[in-house]
C-alpha cells in the first residue's frame, strides 16, 4: 500500500535572530518521540528562516529613492517599503489596484516581492525572503544530519498567489537533498503510448501537502513528509521549477 | 500530533464507459482492508470518470468548422481534435507555438481545454473533461455514502500546467462535501496583527498532496486523504477556485 504521512512539528519559540533551526527542529522532534528517518522531508516555511537569519528591516528606516517615492505615493504605501520591495526586484511585473507584482531575484512572480508583515514583531518591521533558499535548505539538511546522523531532503516553502485561481498554496522556493521535477519523459501510458504529462512539480506538490498541517495560525512552521520516494539529488535547485518569463507559454 | 495520511487506491481495471466508479471504489478499499472513515477526502482523477461516462471521442470522426480547419492547418493539427478543442471552449486564451490555451467552460485556462491522450484506448481517441465536475464529485459521494454509511468529501482532480512554473501539479476541477477554501479573514497573526495570508486555496493542496500517491504510471487514480480537518459544505464548488481574467492581478 502506498501511503505517504505528512507530520506537523510545533516550533512554539517566537523565532529571533541567531536563533538555530536545526536545533529547533531536532528539539521538536524528540519533544514529539519523532525519530528522522533516512529519506525523510523536511519542509520549513520560509518565514522562520527569515527571522532567524535577520531577513528583516524596518520600513521607516529605509531611504526611498525617487521612484520608490513616486510609486508610493501613486499607491498609497509606504515609501521605505516600496523602497525595498523595488530592491528585492528585478523587474516590476505588473501593477493591479494597490498590488505591485514583481519578479524577484530569484525569479518568483509574487506580490511586493515576498515581503511580509504577518508573524513578524514591530509596527514596521517586515520580512523579506531569504536571498538564497537552496543553500538555506543545503544548510539546514547538513546541519541536521551532522547532528542526528541522518541526512533529510529539505524544501523551503512560502504561500502565494496564483494567476487564474482564488486563495494562495504553499510552493517550493528552496530545495536540497532531492530533484524537484519528477520527469515521466519516455514513459508510457497504460496502451503503450507516450505520457502526454511529462513533468510532475513534485516538491510544489510537497510544499501544498505540507501547508495543510502548517496553517497559518498553528505554530507549525514545519512539516515532516514521510514515505515518498522521491529522486535523490545533491545538485538540485529550486530554480528548476522557474519557468523564464520568454518561454511562458501563458504569457 | 498533526498528522495526515495520504492512501494511494489502486484499480487495476482498464476503466471503460458504463463502468460503476463508486463500486471500484469500494472493492479497492476492501481489497486493502481499508474502511472509509467519517471525514476522509477521497480524491479522484478526472480521467477514469471520463472514461467510465464515455467523455470520449474519435478526432477522426468530428467535423472541422472552418475556424478549426484552418487553425489546424496552422499549428499541424488534426482538425477534428482542433475542431473539439474549440467546443470544449469559451475562449482561446492564448496560442504559444504548437499549444491552444483556451478558457474551458468551466473557467479553467489550461493547454487543449483539459483534452488529453494519455492512457485513453484507441489511436485516434481523446477524452475531455467531465462538463460539471462538481457534480460527478457529488454523485460519487452519495453513491459512496448510500453504500457505506460513511459520506467522504471528494475532489476531482486534473493535472495542469501553470503560469511561471516548470512542471504540472494537481488541481481541484470538483469538489463536494468540503470548502475549497479556507478562510482566514478577521483571523490574527501571534503579534496580533491582521494576516496577510487570508484565503488558503485547501483543495488545490489537497490535490497536490494526493498526486504524489496517485502518479502517473502507477493505476492508482484514487487517493484518501485522511485525517485533515476541511470545513465541511454542502453548497461547495470548484468554480471557488477560479479568478475572472478582468480580476486576475497577474494578467
Amino acid at each position: 500500500m502506498d501511503s505517504i504521512e505528512i507530520i506537523g512539528v510545533k516550533i512554539e519559540k517566537d523565532i529571533e535572530p541567531g536563533d538555530d533551526i536545526p536545533e529547533l527542529i531536532i528539539e521538536a522532534l524528540n519533544n514529539m518521540n519523532i525519530k528522522l528517518e533516512e529519506r525523510d522531508i523536511l519542509v520549513i516555511c520560509q518565514k522562520i528562516i527569515s527571522k532567524a537569519k535577520g531577513f528583516l528591516f524596518d520600513a521607516s528606516k529605509v531611504k526611498p529613492s525617487p521612484k520608490a517615492l513616486e510609486l508610493a505615493r501613486k499607491l498609497g504605501k509606504k515609501p521605505g517599503l516600496i523602497e525595498f520591495v523595488l530592491r528585492q526586484s528585478k523587474s516590476i511585473f505588473n501593477i493591479w489596484r494597490r498590488v505591485i507584482i514583481t519578479e524577484t531575484h530569484h525569479g518568483l512572480i509574487c506580490p511586493n516581492a515576498g515581503i511580509d508583515k504577518s508573524n513578524v514583531k514591530g509596527e514596521n518591521w517586515y520580512s523579506f525572503l531569504p536571498p538564497d533558499p537552496d543553500m538555506e535548505a543545503q544548510k539546514i539538511r547538513e546541519e541536521i544530519g551532522k547532528r542526528l546522523g541522518v541526512y533529510p531532503a529539505v524544501i523551503i516553502t512560502d504561500t502565494m498567489s496564483r494567476p487564474f485561481r482564488r486563495g494562495q498554496v504553499n510552493f517550493a522556493i528552496g530545495v536540497a537533498g532531492m530533484a524537484p521535477l519528477l520527469d515521466y519523459r519516455g514513459k508510457s501510458d497504460m496502451y503503450g503510448k507516450p505520457l502526454r504529462i511529462t513533468i510532475i512539480a513534485i516538491a510544489d506538490e510537497i510544499a501544498a501537502a505540507a501547508e495543510l498541517v502548517m496553517g497559518k495560525t498553528k505554530r507549525c512552521p514545519v512539516a515532516i513528509v514521510r514515505n515518498y520516494k522521491y529522486p535523490r539529488s545533491e545538485q538540485a535547485s529550486a530554480k528548476e521549477l522557474i519557468v523564464k518569463l520568454d518561454e511562458d507559454m501563458f504569457l
